[in-house]
């Protein structure tokens, strides 16, 4: 039997692979998949796995696809493993704070379904009504509150993962502390599918939080909007949102209408009562608005690239730099931004140093694609010269694979490689992301 | 030039290899070292592990021995590796909310260092005084403020590693946050010395936290001193503290002649002023004095073990369950002790279901250590029994080694001893500890 015939003795497929071709990351290249496998079940994606194994078939994970790194693009030949059918909250445990679910769960059903007890699920990526916890896991995913509440990773208590020939197996604890051992769930987070196939976490939670109140305040310059959050860290603020629009970025969502300067914009969410504090420290004005604003980057973005023309491509970038750098490193990318003449649109996560500058770009122009490019390089080489990462929370997949050794020691490279190998010993897990 | 010849010279060494055999832990047999290594430097770290690599000597890392599960053991022929000289706090950046240290730098050393920035460094397990960071890292070390604040792992940002061969490794960032890479960084923490030697660490900082105000509740039995434990979390509060204290080990702080009554006590200690709401939940008594009857343990447990007579010996267990097992596994204990005519305190981290029963005996008796010994295996059985695990902040060493296979996934384990070997393809590198 071949490998389709064989995968569909144990789990439903479908061969419209183009539909399953790509994740949300431009420049990336895709390859043509052979089959593409949707199990419901743990069993299903242990017989996918199998399959796999017997015949050296690639296999190349995907959750909702909003992953911008390319990691979850198919390469020639092998077996797209969509895990969106795996999609069952499986336990809330209030009294223990923990949930179990499946991968495929979106993180708003997650939220929900915490929420439903009285609890708080707190990562929470901007895509997060349509991604998945087990994509969320497998890029160490962020979002807004991570400011205070951390990433997808301090909430990943235990994992069951289907390894690559098939096996599975259980990592991790049911219990808020433990040490047994190497911490094997930590490894799988921001794994990116390299090292085996999640089909089950078991997650941490908190109680329920505070009612929220947020505050929109404008600036001058980049510098000062950097200052305000700088003071905000300094004076011991905890806000559960911490966040920083560029002018370019207020200057669209203007365009749309909305009664905002093309200014400099700092918004800030609280939900401990602190925000009263915090307006008395850097100014603005406290409205239900604030975070709505936010909400209206997509849409602005879009009508900048809709004027461009030809293929209108934004590419988000994601680089963190320590909080301190903040301000340099936005400056860096106007200046970036007025060398190659391109829209660049700079928000991010200004409380965690994380910015996600937007290049708006005509991707059909192949002189402006080459400078969105080399803009998009730049940015990553700001962000490493300011003592960054060239990624805060979307991952490597196939955009930042070669960025990879510029960022890492190189023995750490070395040993992160060979940590791969013996999940991976022939190769089939998503092969060619990551590493470079 | 043989080993000692060779080391010293690029590092000062000692002969005195009776003074650094062994941790704290009992149980656990110790090697006899070839020589003890006392570097001050990174680079004289980096000359020991050259010569043990080159020469194919075992080296056994160790902090301030506090450690309760045998892992700075010796082993025979080894050189003992005392990170304790390198003590020296690098930076504290208040603005980043990080600081940069050294190994040998005690728990509350840091904690002092960064609290004149104004800053919080939350991991806070019991030997704060003496431990080091560089041991805290390596067994991945809890306390009393994880409930509310997490773990040592949740705080380490990035790390500087000698490998087996000396070569320097750095990992990890100096940003909130980060995902270039797998995580190798999270690898070491807990890893007990079996991976490499930990020089530096960028550790994440919060802003000091308000007032602290504590409760002191005691109940008939500990399934109502669970039931409170339960209320309090069930109610999304989020005490700083969550600690309980059996009837035995409370019986044994009344002898010495403190106002505490023999019954299981509830220790609340709240930073947000949310005690009044608790102590309107759970009753009890709000005091100052809570905390410090915690730290009455020690000595209370030292009394009765001198009562004990002939070589009296306190081993100070660590199983976590989920908190809704506590009231459970405190009664299986009591049930042990009663079974094999033994002292055993329970007291622990009751916010984290992460408890540490006490079993005082005589080391001299043959019979008494037999039935200690036993205890020690039938309270780790009901820890996993009731869906917990053998260590929530202790680690495995040597005193758990043969218990981690009963603890862990048959893969996990395959897979954590693949990791091991990539690291460490000699297996000079603690040889015998954490995997059975």
């Amino acid at each position: 039997m071949d490998l389709v015939e064989t995968l569909e003795t144990g789990c439903r497929v479908s061969l419209d692979v183009d539909a399953y071709a790509r994740d949300s990351a431009p420049f990336c290249p895709a390859g043509v998949a052979a089959v593409v496998a949707l199990p419901r079940t743990v069993q299903e994606v242990q017989h996918v796995l199998r399959t796999a194994f017997e015949l050296g078939v690639p296999v190349v994970p995907q959750g909702a696809r909003t992953g911008l790194a390319g990691a979850a693009n198919a390469v020639d030949g092998c077996v797209v493993l969509s895990l969106k059918g795996l999609d069952r909250v499986l336990e809330v445990d209030p009294a223990n704070r923990l949930a179990r679910c499946e991968p495929g769960v979106t993180t708003r059903a997650l939220q929900e379904a915490v929420a439903a007890h009285g609890m708080f699920y707190p990562p929470d990526p901007v895509s997060a009504q349509v991604c998945t916890i087990g994509g969320n896991i497998a890029t160490g995913a962020g979002g807004l509150c991570c400011v205070k509440y951390g990433v997808t990773g301090d909430y990943v208590l235990g994992l069951a993962v289907v390894l690559a020939d098939g096996r599975l197996m259980r990592t991790g604890r049911q219990t808020a502390k433990g040490v047994a051992g190497l911490d094997l769930t930590r490894l799988f987070v921001g794994s990116e599918g390299t090292l085996g196939v999640i089909v089950e976490a078991t997650l941490a939670l908190r109680p329920a939080r505070g009612p929220r109140q947020a505050l929109l305040a404008q600036y001058g310059t980049a510098t000062e909007a950097g200052q305000a959050v700088a003071a905000i860290i300094a004076a011991g603020h905890q806000p559960s949102a911490l966040e920083l629009m560029d002018r370019t970025t207020c200057g669209a969502i203007r365009e749309l209408g909305h009664d905002l300067a093309a200014a400099p914009a700092v918004i800030v969410e609280c939900d401990d009562g602190g925000l009263p504090a915090i307006a008395a420290l850097i100014g603005g004005t406290v409205t239900d608005r604030a975070l709505e604003l936010r909400r209206l980057i997509a849409p602005a973005i879009s009508r900048v690239a809709a004027g461009i023309g030809g293929r209108p491509t934004a590419f988000i970038e994601d680089v963190a730099v320590p909080r301190g750098e903040l301000a340099t490193l936005i400056d860096r990318v106007e200046r970036i931004a007025d060398a190659h003449g391109l829209f660049i649109g700079t928000t991010g996560h200004a409380g965690d140093g994380n910015l996600h500058p937007v290049v708006v770009f005509d991707s059909a122009d192949p002189v402006m694609a080459e400078h969105a490019a080399t803009a998009y390089d730049e940015i990553m080489a700001a962000g490493l010269d300011l003592g960054g990462t060239i990624t805060g929370e979307h991952g490597v997949g196939l955009l930042k694979r070669d960025w990879l050794a510029r960022e890492l020691d190189p023995a750490a490279l070395l040993l992160q490689r060979g940590v791969k190998t013996v999940f991976d010993p022939t190769g089939i897990l998503n092969p060619g992301k990551v590493f470079p």
